[in-house]
């Protein structure tokens, strides 16, 4: 998945050595330049490069008709299947999608534009088997759907064993959240409480609050202070402003409130576990 | 001026160091997104760094209504004057504006959508005088203006003195010729003929001439044939299929039907004079 689409995205993903092809969905937070002036690039090169599977788009309502318009201006017939799917911006986390191991669902924002992010989760997870004693209560093979789902069993002889002697715990399951232009807003922190890992915004430092809050953007501390109110257990800082050459002092900033806090560049990777 | 724009042209005039707000006109071959594409970033970019400056764009009727939307769709209000003038396919050169010491014209290419090529071409330039002829007849400062567009002095006693003795010749007027997608056409080489420098397309190596027909693109020696009949000065090759890791097989090509020929590559930085 993709979450936002600036200019050059395609030509990052290339150096980055990440496939178009392997794509399933591109997530727009909206329509500002800087979010989605990549999307028509990216689409027209999968299309020239033969993409033959489904591709679905999540983005704000007028995005559909501007692609469509796009495609006729230069008559282009994809060549693959393009799903678009509305995002209307709302004070709750809708449920936009499911994915089978996971679902996707949008976060309220608060920026001068229609703008909503994007919570991606993962499913809990069915809890692992313990071969050994399954065996030794002799659980039929047909009982342990319902055992991975947490059921416990019932003997013959009316004995009950506790699911807890059968299984052990699942991997725990892990989330995303993704936070794109904002503002501080309480509805963010309800939508992405508890999340593994939150990507949000942080445009300004701390000495430009009153710029933060006119451009509904957020500074270091505002970013970091919602990373904070929402348990999540890892910040990652982006969309700096270009005033600022180096984004250390935003991210001592942040840490100042937020301990876990890395200030992203380009082509970063991390793992969410 | 700009004649194209293609996704990340904002990158690359930042790398060559190249100024926006000096950019006067963007002139627009076609609708496929390689060459308009860049278009919607380069113009938030100069909006966002307060051009005040007018700003003209030549391109195909429906690229006005395309960058409307699309303003729209951000809720943009651009900073600067933007003037849309249509260039409509047609199969001959149309004078399209008259920049002072040069003129733009329209080009007649043969491409799978509408489009047109750009012809930039000096005005001819006045004669230069030669002050001591001029002081030795004595020729009136009121009469300078015609001598230097070519006219006879005539004496008070009636002795004309030919225009050839009070100036010499001008430096020549240059023109450059822009043709971004085309097949070879006849119209093209009557609208470029004689051009100081000629842009040309040359997607394809020999090798690939039906691919050529059926996509609308030229081979090298097409592109290099065309050179040839309008009797340009200097061939510059590009526009080569992402096939080709190499552009040296393609200038070979050209050159050994027109030798003046140049395969470009980004950045590349010409002289016309």
């Amino acid at each position: 998945m993709l979450f936002d689409c600036g200019e050059g995205a395609q030509t990052q993903m290339l150096r980055l050595n990440l496939k178009m092809n392997r794509l399933k969905a591109i997530c727009i937070s909206h329509l500002h330049g800087d979010h989605f002036f990549g999307l028509p690039g990216l689409l027209s090169s999968m299309h020239l490069l033969g993409r033959k599977n489904k591709l679905i788009i999540f983005g704000p309502p007028p995005l559909k008709k501007f692609l469509e318009d796009l495609f006729l201006l230069s008559d282009t017939k994809l060549r693959f299947p393009l799903k678009f799917i509305s995002v209307i911006e709302s004070p709750n986390s809708e449920e936009l999608a499911d994915f089978g191991s996971f679902k996707l669902f949008s976060i309220p924002l608060n920026h001068r534009i229609s703008c909503s992010g994007f919570l991606l989760k993962e499913k809990p997870k069915p809890r692992n088997l313990r071969p050994e004693y399954l065996i030794f209560h002799d659980v039929p093979i047909n009982k342990r759907n319902e055992i991975k789902e947490g059921a416990d069993f019932i003997k013959a002889d009316g004995t009950v064993i506790p699911n807890e002697q059968l299984t052990l715990s699942p991997p725990r399951s892990v989330s995303y959240a993704f936070c794109s232009d904002t503002a501080p807003l309480d509805d963010t922190v309800k939508a992405i409480a508890n999340s593994t890992a939150l990507y949000h915004e942080a445009t300004f430092e701390d000495e430009l609050t009153e710029r933060a809050e006119l451009t509904f953007h957020s500074t270091a501390s505002q970013a970091a202070n919602q990373a904070k109110i929402a348990n999540v257990e890892q910040l990652y800082l982006g969309h700096f402003s270009s005033r600022y050459s180096d984004t250390k002092r935003i991210e001592e900033q942040a840490k100042s409130i937020f301990k876990n806090t890395v200030a992203v560049h380009d082509g970063l990777k991390f793992k969410i576990e």
